[in-house]
């Protein structure tokens, strides 16, 4: 089981190997051919710095490809495409001589106030996981390692190194847990990455039952727990806690404690033997994956990436108002187009921070629409990033627009607003922007809104417009994808992975955002995106799963098929059928619902969907499966589906469910456990327990006809068997409780 | 200190002081002369039962006035109207020998659907707390102790016996705990009675921090704590918590163990010794205070008391719909009056469990009304609270509304839809009354809607009507207070102590009530009511503090002093005038705000309000106080009122706000403790820490410049030392650390 090197290595050496030797490197120990690893970051390209390093994204780095950010990966909803951008960045950091990229990032989307939402996939753990999954198997396709990170509860920038998020288990296990798990149960990414924050009071990184019962334990991870950058606090409870790298480098700090804590025996050394053993087996295992074959260059990999970057950011954009078919343009004919705004020319592609890619190309959308069409292109900035100059330009902007035909209007968040490190405190575009858009829609009835933006703003003012794309933040090729959308070369294909509310008040965590005093309480459980608003009715802006194409669908035939009722799974069928005149895309979203249940739940659950592309008039049956987890939620005893009615719903959005179908489980009764603190309604529930209480009550005599008056029956099952055997005046309460939990017990 | 006789008992006679005699009486230890004393059930009224004792009211009790429940109390916003019914029940205590009535309930509605909301008094704090006080000093000032219940986070009746709330500090000592805080160290009541639920985890029977530590540590509670009747689990560890008295009796059970735990040396023997004094001074000082002169019999109460409970319910009613001044109707002139609903002869007018009162009279509103008014009054019951036999009931309904020139209809909660010991599911009235009432609107376009409840209903539907008049559940007089108010011969004075929603899914606690696994998240921490519909902006049906009256009332001349910027308090001063043509009741409300806090904080919150009667044109300048406690929310520290701005809004409800005015307090600006988590920013907030953290940055030579980096400015504030000085690249960060928190300690 043992790496056999681990064996020979002195005390020193093996804690070297848990602590970097650099900012990007680990320690080798030459003396028995363990080499260094370079550990680099993503998630959305290859940072590996040339020359001095760092933390956060400051300082220059080697030109690589930078795809689409998160936030427009999830919009995509194609696992297949994620794979493919997965496997180009294997390439890339191939390329690089990097063995091990940091992403992809799988946390969910807990308020759209995040900075850091932009490295994120969804607000919804299964489409995050499954696009988790896909990156890891594309990256870890060409012997290149993943890292899954910030595991976990990692939701927001503010206090981010030092926050406690204080949350349930359930919340953790149905919401915050899942796209790991699934990733690691599917995919075995080489490395996770701990976040910096604590989970209800402890520090991720040295939590042991985040690192080893969870994650080793329940879901059976191989490769090793890597610190997020300047994570580990306390080195020697991080080993313990079943971390196996700490990173950057602490210089002597880490691995001195180490040596010091084994040598004192508070540290078990099998404890570091395995950690060391882990770090050693995933870089062997990559470099063995890898073969000897010299790798092509970033260079040569150039224009294939940009195209996959194109094709990628096109595929996530979203479609969210199209009146009047504004979209897409004639590129050749048709009066002059006012292209407006700053971002059109100096393009947000990619999000601040430590994912911050030096790109090998970069296509703004002014040069790509010019390049497109033949029609007359006007260019007016519109505004400034810092707000500067503003009625000028804007005037000038207004003139323009008032002398086109169409008006595209490019709008969205700059740098400084949203950011790695810190997080928004509203979901506003800058007023010069919005102040903008008020004077284009007075000017020209035909305007389109264009949105690079990581996290959803608010749709105030901009579903004004007769058209709004929203492009997020698509990479150094987003610039060509806008105009591929806005000239029907390409489909917009995305579908929303994160609800836009109408008002920043309605968001789930409202209430509990961003925390104080160094906690942060997550009171809407389980509760969080369309979970949150189709529960309690709330209307939004645009619902999750939400995106128009430039053709239609239609859902028909829609079977569900249970096998046996006695096992929790089914399979849905659909007929999907592009009704338009032109190929296009569609979400196939399949929803749960469990009407009635043991415990609160949500309205209805993703628990399946399909990116379906079809030309027109196509048609084509869409089977979806669904398995034990798509109708449990986590019981104290762990997931649990309750038998009885659940409703399969198919739809296009969470608010667009097309076909609902009711399904009957007939699962195990859900049988409570009795103990000391069980209430009468338990035992009446136990079948053992019912057969014991009768025999009580009837023991009772007079006194046990209490049990059945009318005004009493209402409120019985609530109350421990412990004060109905007060109630009943048996004297020895305790003696008699545990006869009858005995008795129940024994059958 | 020690009571004398303390020290002459045995370890069993001092056991035998701290667990009941019986179901309603202590023990005597008749050797040294400590005699029994009597508990018994409010508190509404004195439930002493005259036979079988028990838990839940099920057996008859000795005829007691029934005063308007605590629902209808905390809508008179009246303090001293709550301080003679308070009187009123203590002398009725005297009547029939009760040492210790048990009440006042100061609970916070957390959700309408709790079954025991109409115990309570509002789903605001100080409202509770200003209410319970007034409620406390009348009931003691006959020399009867009250017991103020049920302590604490006892929001809810399902798994009430057992459940855990999981709730933070700042909610306790902000929401849940400050009705009682005020209760004890404005009122000191003479017991306080623990609930039986878990607060995050421990019992609140056996909670040290709860019973000994919040309760006599931080209010100097002197009384003795009883357990809500079954509370108690573990006798010893209740007593080692604070518990002085285990209610009602369990036999020897609670003693035997107490007496041996005493002698195993697991419980400390001056801890018992506390508790059996507190329970025998507590009782002493009673008797003392009521002297040897006998008390009035109830029946030589009885008709003063049911005037009392006629005005108070009056008082107490809430007027939510008045178009067109349909009400007051004329009593001696109009065309016929038909009356609808069961209700109106068969009363709901107190709620089910073990408050219910054998009342001394009981007035129906259909023989009132026959009796207020010379016009032709026809009745007919309209529905039944099973639901039979509807449609006959709905068309004879239906016919007298036709025929008639007014509809009056009674519609509410029977006792099966709303009690003691269950939470509802919904707000809606039963469909029987909803399809009644809607057919009613379509006879008649004068309908009058009179609701009978204890906690809100779904305002859909009733709020067609032309007038609605909430009765809540009034107490025995309330048929004559509600005709009373429809003909104008008293004031519909009362205001809503609770919000009443649009839907139940608006309501705060919706997506974490009951909980399940035996815990409740109290999810929505500080978000309590008006303060959740407030900050997030929700509508509402009817807002916090808002009834409308007969007249009309202006406020003018809002003045705010600040007597001195440097201490938290401030006077506010308004001129309130009755601009109609009769004499009423305002309510004066005053509301905090904390526009720029450090921690997230409600929109605004109730800090003062005042009930003011006038005549027809009268005017009154009314003075309001606002201490520290105004201006504070519960820091990790304590309470704290952070300097800067506060706004001071004076208005008729929490969404009627007449004026704003701004203040600034001069307080201490809130210093960041400094320890080895603190960021950078706490750092450069803190005097003496922005002077060894320049200090040491300026140390670092170049490293020191990223600091200033503008990329670097956004983030840094919220990077503990502890990186930032690994980041800069010093070797020995815990050193380093010791050193510049010692620095910053020394000054």
């Amino acid at each position: 089981m043992t790496h056999p090197l681990i064996s020979q290595l002195t005390l020193e050496e093996k804690a070297s190997l848990v602590s970097g030797a650099s900012f990007w490197t680990t320690r080798s120990v030459d003396r028995v051919g363990i080499p260094a690893a370079t550990l680099t970051d993503g998630p959305h390209g290859v940072r590996m710095q040339a020359g001095e390093s760092d933390h956060l994204g400051l300082n220059a780095s080697h030109p690589a490809t930078a795809f689409p950010t998160a936030a427009a990966l999830g919009s995509t909803w194609d696992p297949e495409l994620v794979e493919e951008v997965g496997q180009a960045l294997g390439a890339e950091s191939r390329a690089l001589d990097v063995d091990v990229l940091l992403g992809p990032g799988v946390n969910i989307k807990r308020s759209p106030l995040c900075g850091r939402n932009f490295e994120y996939f969804s607000e919804d753990p299964l489409l995050a996981g499954a696009l988790g999954t896909a990156w890891v198997k594309g990256v870890q396709s060409q012997g290149v390692g993943a890292s899954l990170k910030h595991y976990a509860a990692n939701n927001q920038e503010t206090d981010r190194m030092r926050v406690s998020a204080e949350v349930d288990e359930r919340s953790l296990r149905e919401i915050y847990f899942p796209a790991f798990e699934r990733t690691v149960t599917q995919a075995q990414p080489a490395t996770v990455m701990c976040s910096y924050n604590k989970i209800n009071g402890t520090y991720a990184s040295q939590n042991h039952w985040l690192l080893t019962d969870v994650l080793r334990g329940d879901w059976g991870f191989t490769g090793y727990v890597v610190s997020d950058w300047g994570a580990v606090v306390d080195p020697v409870a991080a080993v313990a806690a079943g971390l196996d790298l700490e990173m950057p480098s602490s210089g002597d700090r880490g691995p001195a404690a180490i040596v010091a804590a084994v040598k004192a025996g508070t540290l078990d050394e099998t404890l570091l033997d395995q950690a060391a053993e882990r770090v050693v087996s995933v870089h062997e295992r990559l470099r063995a994956a890898r073969g000897e074959q010299a790798p092509k260059s970033v260079a040569e990999l150039t224009d294939a990436h940009h195209a996959l970057a194109r094709r990628t950011a096109a595929a996530g954009s979203v479609l969210l108002k199209n009146d009047g078919g504004l979209l897409p343009l004639d590129p050749a004919e048709g009066g002059r187009i006012a292209v407006v705004g700053e971002f059109a020319r100096t393009p947000r592609y990619q999000g601040a921070g430590s994912s911050h890619i030096n790109p090998t190309k970069l296509d703004d959308a002014l040069s790509a629409i010019r390049a497109t069409t033949t029609r007359a292109v006007s260019f007016e900035p519109g505004f400034t990033f810092d707000g500067s100059n503003e009625e000028a330009l804007r005037e000038a902007a207004v003139k323009a627009a008032s002398e086109a035909d169409v008006v595209v209007a490019f709008l969205g968040l700059p740098d400084a607003e949203e950011s790695e490190g810190f997080d928004r405190s509203h979901l506003d575009l800058a007023p010069v922007q919005t102040r903008l858009l008020t004077a284009l829609l007075a000017a020209n009835q035909r305007v389109v809104v264009v949105l690079s933006n990581g996290a959803v703003v608010s749709a105030d003012g901009i579903t004004d417009a007769a058209a709004v794309l929203e492009m997020w933040l698509g990479g150094q090729a987003s610039g060509l994808a806008a105009a591929d959308i806005l000239f029907g070369a390409a489909e917009p294909e995305g579908r929303l992975a994160e609800t836009l509310p109408l008002r920043l008040a309605d968001t789930p965590a409202f209430v509990n955002w961003p925390g104080s005093d160094r906690k942060v309480v997550y009171g809407e459980r389980v509760y969080v995106g369309y979970r949150w608003y189709d529960t309690i009715g709330r209307d939004v802006a645009f619902p999750f799963g939400f995106g128009l194409g430039y053709t239609t669908f239609e859902f028909s035939d829609v079977a569900v098929t249970v096998a046996d009722p006695k096992v929790a799974a089914a399979v849905v069928e659909v007929t999907v059928t592009n009704t338009g005149d032109r190929a296009g895309a569609e979400v196939v979203q399949v929803y749960v619902a469990d009407p009635v249940a043991g415990v609160d739940r949500p309205a209805h659950e993703l628990r399946a969907f399909s990116k379906v592309r079809l030309a027109a008039g196509e048609s084509r049956r869409v089977r979806l499966e669904l398995d034990e987890r798509a109708f449990a939620y986590w019981a104290p005893t762990g997931w649990l589906a309750e038998p009885g009615e659940y409703l399969i719903e198919v739809g296009a959005s969470s608010r667009d469910i097309r076909h609902t179908t009711s399904i009957t489980l007939d699962l195990p009764a859900v049988v409570p456990v009795l103990d000391e603190q069980s209430t009468y309604g338990e035992f009446s529930q136990h079948p053992q327990g019912a057969k014991v209480l009768e025999g009580f009550v009837t023991g009772l005599g007079a006194a046990g006809a209490m049990f059945s008056d009318p005004a009493m029956t209402a409120m019985i099952d609530d109350i421990p068997m412990r004060n109905v055997i007060s109630f009943g005046g048996v004297s020895d309460v305790e003696g008699t409780l545990a006869v009858l939990l005995k008795d129940a017990a024994q059958g």
